[in-house]
């Protein structure tokens, strides 16, 4: 992996990574001219004992590109720069134009109830320079280097002062919200950990407390015993299945049967096998209905508090927008306001159909 | 009130409720001729440590309306028999016909997670005869018997030994996933405190052992001292307001200020005031835009677990489903797999723009 680290006009920082060498002398636009000075805050929410993120900033955006433009794209126009440069990277990151949570937040409001600077980090990833393609379509050693850059950010995150909680995730579609079509990714970087990581990494402490063993290492081991019915990809080292206890239709977890805590933490032979699985998945997702499977892919790895995480077992999460074909699934009441996901469809029988999606990778 | 109870001819339940004496001879029908059996499961999920229903029976509905034909009004020809019998009610509940809990799930399957029987309840309530009507939209007294009816239906339910939480709610709206546009709300009773109510009582538990005191009737004293500045209904015994850690845009609270655990614990008057207050903040959503305003609609109160729960303050939770008119809030990587909300917009700035509008209720 190569690595070309630069900074924009207005300050913020792109890295370009690439497979071979990447030339000196690139440089980086930015479509914005002026510095930018994010400054979000947090407010305590005593109810649910969370955090909640303020980025009312984002309101007075001085930035709004026709529709049609990508900003995602590389910049051929010195006249109209976009976000990356012309050249031979393959992914490219830099930090959000509009982050909700950045390392320049600062004074918190006063309130009643605890506020905290908007500390962290909002970084996008640009999966690739083609705006026509997808995580599915992209060979299995562009996606081997995208797994190496989400564990290059969360070693380099991670290793800051104000970042306690690394999550790389992917929105997919507009039915989860997205408005920009070119293939990329985002990385939130918390200065505490999030609720659901904090409710998994609880519920997996207790067991390795109580047997010495990964949660879900044991649940793995588990699925695979019973005559591996809702895996859909098995290989040397990383497993993807639709878990036994998913609550979307179609669920998916991908996860190393070894519990590495976190992204850096996988050999290279677990990286390679990772991207393999990566694309199986979506490449089934996108062959089910022959057409793009919305989703959001959420990371799920170790806190980055200098603290060692033995019951960690990083894993990603998919979460996809349709039940069937047209018909999204709604969170409303049992899901927003209790909680409790109510499914329609067994796991077994969405992993079948998983299945019997034939798919080849080279 | 008054109340009868009716059993329909497949064997569910219907209770009719008035302001005034129903004559005896009402008749139940029911638009499904077979006796339902219903038998969801719960698989327990070892990584959130929380239970997922799957009610697979829902799939196998034998029962196809025409989109246009609406069960929730009352039966005008026999021969198309609907959910509710003409005749002088204000308020209808019925047990929903393919539940997701119900008293008759049993022998759940066997699986490499914990299972049990889906036990628990889901019902239907119609709030008026009236197809075109609205929660906003109705008289005062009416929504006071409606409060009624969910204190009602929290006591009986609550008093079943398979149920230990009952949470009424309200989807509106097709923005939520609502199919039926009949003014309606469910009733979930279920076998378990559900996460989203454990994780508000546990937060609550803590305060009131800490300071005796009850966590939100705290935080509501504290919004009133910092100049009521989101508060948007302020009556004798009931606040409504955009809480200061809103998540949603719009987002508001509705409680009364005496910490009463649950529904049935509320007064007389604090129960009419309750009704004031609900028809305040919905005519205020419908003004803003001068359109019906889509939300869920979630209560919260103590578990029905035979204990008392002194932390436990009933209370309301609106969710809206748009951000702007016509732009939904999209839960994506943040929210829906961190658990982290961001909002773009101050409570302060909603707070105001709902106080603007102004309502007259008689």
């Amino acid at each position: 992996m190569f690595r070309s680290d630069l900074v924009k006009p207005d300050g913020r920082a792109l890295w370009l990574y690439a497979r071979h060498p990447i030339p000196d002398g690139l440089v980086a636009p930015s479509p914005n001219a002026q510095p930018v000075v994010p400054n979000s805050h947090l407010r305590w929410h005593p109810l649910r004992g969370e955090w909640v993120a303020y980025a009312s900033h984002r309101q007075h955006r001085t930035f709004l590109p026709p529709p049609e433009w990508n900003p995602l794209a590389v910049t051929t126009d010195p006249s109209a720069p976009t976000e990356v440069p012309a050249g031979p990277w393959d992914v490219a990151v830099f930090e959000n134009l509009f982050p909700t949570l950045s390392g320049q937040a600062h004074d918190p409001p006063e309130s009643i109830v605890d506020t905290r600077p908007g500390l962290g980090a909002c970084e996008v990833v640009v999966f690739t320079q083609d705006p026509t393609s997808s995580l599915g379509r992209l060979p299995v050693d562009h996606l081997a280097l995208i797994v190496d850059v989400w564990a290059d950010r969360t070693e380099a995150l991670g290793a800051r002062d104000d970042v306690t909680y690394v999550f790389p995730f992917e929105n997919r579609g507009v039915e989860v919200g997205v408005t920009l079509h070119h293939p990329h990714g985002q990385i939130y970087a918390y200065p505490f950990v999030p609720p659901v990581a904090a409710r998994e990494l609880s519920q997996q402490q207790a067991h390795y407390d109580a047997t010495g063993r990964g949660l879900l290492a044991d649940l793995l081991q588990r699925e695979l015993a019973d005559q591996a019915r809702r895996v859909i990809y098995r290989g040397e080292h990383v497993v993807a299945l639709v878990p036994v206890c998913a609550r979307y239709p179609y669920e998916v977890w991908m996860a190393p049967l070894r519990p590495a805590p976190s992204l850096p933490d996988l050999t290279a032979d677990e990286r390679l096998d990772f991207a393999r699985a990566l694309k199986t998945v979506i490449m089934k997702y996108d062959a089910l209905w022959q057409t793009p499977f919305p989703y959001i892919m959420a990371f799920h790895q170790a806190p980055t508090d200098g603290q060692a995480h033995p019951e960690a077992h990083v894993h990603v999460e998919f979460y996809p927008a349709y039940r069937m074909p047209g018909r999204l699934k709604y969170l409303a009441g049992s899901e927003a306001g209790a909680g409790v996901f109510t499914a329609d469809t067994l796991p077994e029988d969405k992993a079948r159909e998983l299945q019997a999606v034939e798919v080849t990778i080279e």
